[in-house]
């Protein structure tokens, strides 16, 4: 019932007038800085697993009957003494597209979570606040700077003008080029990479759908669409034509186009606190925990703990009312965890003929 | 323009009340059947690797420098003659949580995607369609016999009450035990362990995050909830004690819970339509495409023009007004689409210092 109370005193009052505007494109981004730290740790291992004489990634042996076969995975074994099961995360090969891709990038059931994503904003933005009365009492979404993820907390408005902030990549931008590389060539992240694809991939990427609809309506009903990404500052020119070219333009550098200076934090949550000083933030969108709040991304959070705070604490009535979330299996800080972690031990289960052998 | 249209049609007048209550709680499952053919594939394919004196996946060496390494994965390597870069499955890793198992069942953001879906149906079943007056002009989100997917067709309701059809596995209930097996073992699926699953596994189970709590609400309106799911008529027993366990009951076999014969189609449709001669389906619920019109699953439509068919048809403005799609990118018939058709080839980039190489 806490949850019930909290939403309703977010959303307050509306209008009789309900929006039952639906739009439709397609489109989703990758955020190059979240996958460093992740890919580089994948990087480290297998630098030290290519020693001699054991097989190495991609030495090729002939079998007994003639085939040839390559070693395309080598993972290293615990220390003894260690747990007897280490988890180790499941490498794509190269030149083939991994599941996660086809469902984001190939499959209508993605592009319809997408879609639906941005109905509810619209739904949410258009027909329950846009023609509130009394605007000053419109409350902010952005947590402010004392909350926690048990008690988050919200200001009012003021006479501040109404925006909604999201996020880029596999937001409201499909970095379809950059993911098709990444598949053609397998496992590994390399932040060069990403740069240059920021510098040469304008033209390669496309809406996520729904997004270039939506948020041409917004700006029509005089509501300021801010983008707050970790794109970098310095490629600043190639990141307005790829918005541009994929139909989310047109965008203010500082203004409505927020970017990351280099040497800056990852976290957004500075960005955000900046842009809430000067607009109204009505609503957000992103596909990362991250673009709602840093605190998701705390160190001494668990994967389960973190899953828990979206939806066992005051946080979870926020999603569709004025958090929207955009799907994204492909890479994030979502992406985490081991067997015990991803799967609640009363929940695990073998299969019992298996068990009998 | 003819996108607003449609939706504003299908939704009619709507009244002075706003829902505003989310829920919260999280569940997902697995649809064996569409799994089988790809996967019996793989397995064919790695029997045939597992030939010696080529190392072994399993096979520990030692590195120079006395780390011990384990060869997991080798793949066979095209004959001469062969096209270069022939697309290859990925292969999951045993013992290892795929990444899509990671973002399904471990991440906050499908936790949030799914509330988000169960936020949107509320507020749609809750806000613009229970306190209609003339409840006869309410429209079925069913697709009519005579539907095509550019052409989609619904009647109105009369007097029939009101239902919301939802797909059982990973759209109301999430599926833990099964798939932590699943990832236990690595790729391969079998229609006799899901059987047994289904039949042993009823405690293993959680619901997906909101759906507990919207479907408990819908049925305190005096909305039926029904589940239309091709879990087996021959284990029924076991799929309502896991839907009683998940908190999702109660269900009468028959009624509100329809199950798929043995020997019956996997298509639903025939089902919808018994369903629709008894109810006014004002909502519905699913992880999959198949789970609102059998069009989709169509033998001739390719994987790009499937995509299509929800954003750049009719169809697109019925996400989140009336159907109602939950996150899944672990199994389904979404999964499919080599670089080309998950990658327009417009869209596909490289990187342009490996190309100086």
């Amino acid at each position: 019932m806490n949850r019930i109370l909290a939403i309703t005193g977010l959303v307050l009052a509306s209008t009789g007038l309900s929006g039952c505007i639906a739009a439709a494109v397609p489109i989703a981004a990758a955020a190059g800085v979240v996958k460093t730290s992740q890919d580089s740790k994948a990087r480290k291992r297998s630098k030290r697993q290519q020693t001699a004489p054991a097989p190495q990634p991609g030495q090729v042996y002939t079998t007994e009957d003639g085939q040839k076969v390559q070693v395309t995975n080598l993972t290293a074994l615990p220390t003894p003494g260690e747990a007897a099961v280490a988890p180790v995360a499941a490498k794509p090969v190269p030149g083939s597209v991994p599941p996660e891709m086809q469902f984001l990038y190939g499959s209508g059931e993605a592009s319809a979570l997408s879609l639906q994503a941005y109905a509810a904003l619209w739904t949410y933005v258009h027909g329950e606040l846009r023609f509130r009365r009394d605007k000053s009492q419109i409350t902010s979404v952005v947590m402010t700077r004392d909350s926690t993820l048990t008690s988050p907390k919200f200001g009012t408005c003021g006479k501040r003008p109404m925006a909604v902030v999201f996020d880029v990549d596999e937001t409201v931008l499909l970095n379809l080029g950059f993911e098709s590389d990444a598949a053609r060539r397998g496992p590994g992240y390399d932040q060069g990479r990403w740069t240059r694809w920021e510098e040469t991939g304008a033209d390669k990427v496309e809406a996520v759908p729904g997004a270039a609809e939506t948020i041409a309506a917004l700006r029509s009903d005089g509501i300021t669409v801010i983008f707050n990404t970790n794109r970098s500052a310095s490629t600043a020119p190639f990141t307005i034509e790829a918005l541009n070219r994929a139909g989310l333009g047109p965008v203010t550098l500082g203004d409505t186009l927020i970017l990351r200076d280099d040497n800056a934090p990852s976290g957004k949550d500075e960005r955000r606190w900046q842009i809430a000083e000067r607009y109204c933030i009505v609503a957000m969108g992103g596909d990362q925990l991250g673009d709602f709040s840093d605190l998701f991304n705390a160190k001494d959070l668990s994967t389960p703990a973190r899953r828990n705070t979206t939806s066992n604490t005051l946080i979870a009535p926020l999603w569709g009312h004025g958090w929207f979330i955009l799907p994204n299996p492909v890479y994030g800080s979502g992406l985490k965890g081991g067997m015990d972690e991803v799967f609640p031990k009363d929940k695990q289960w073998a299969d019992p003929a298996e068990e009998k052998k």
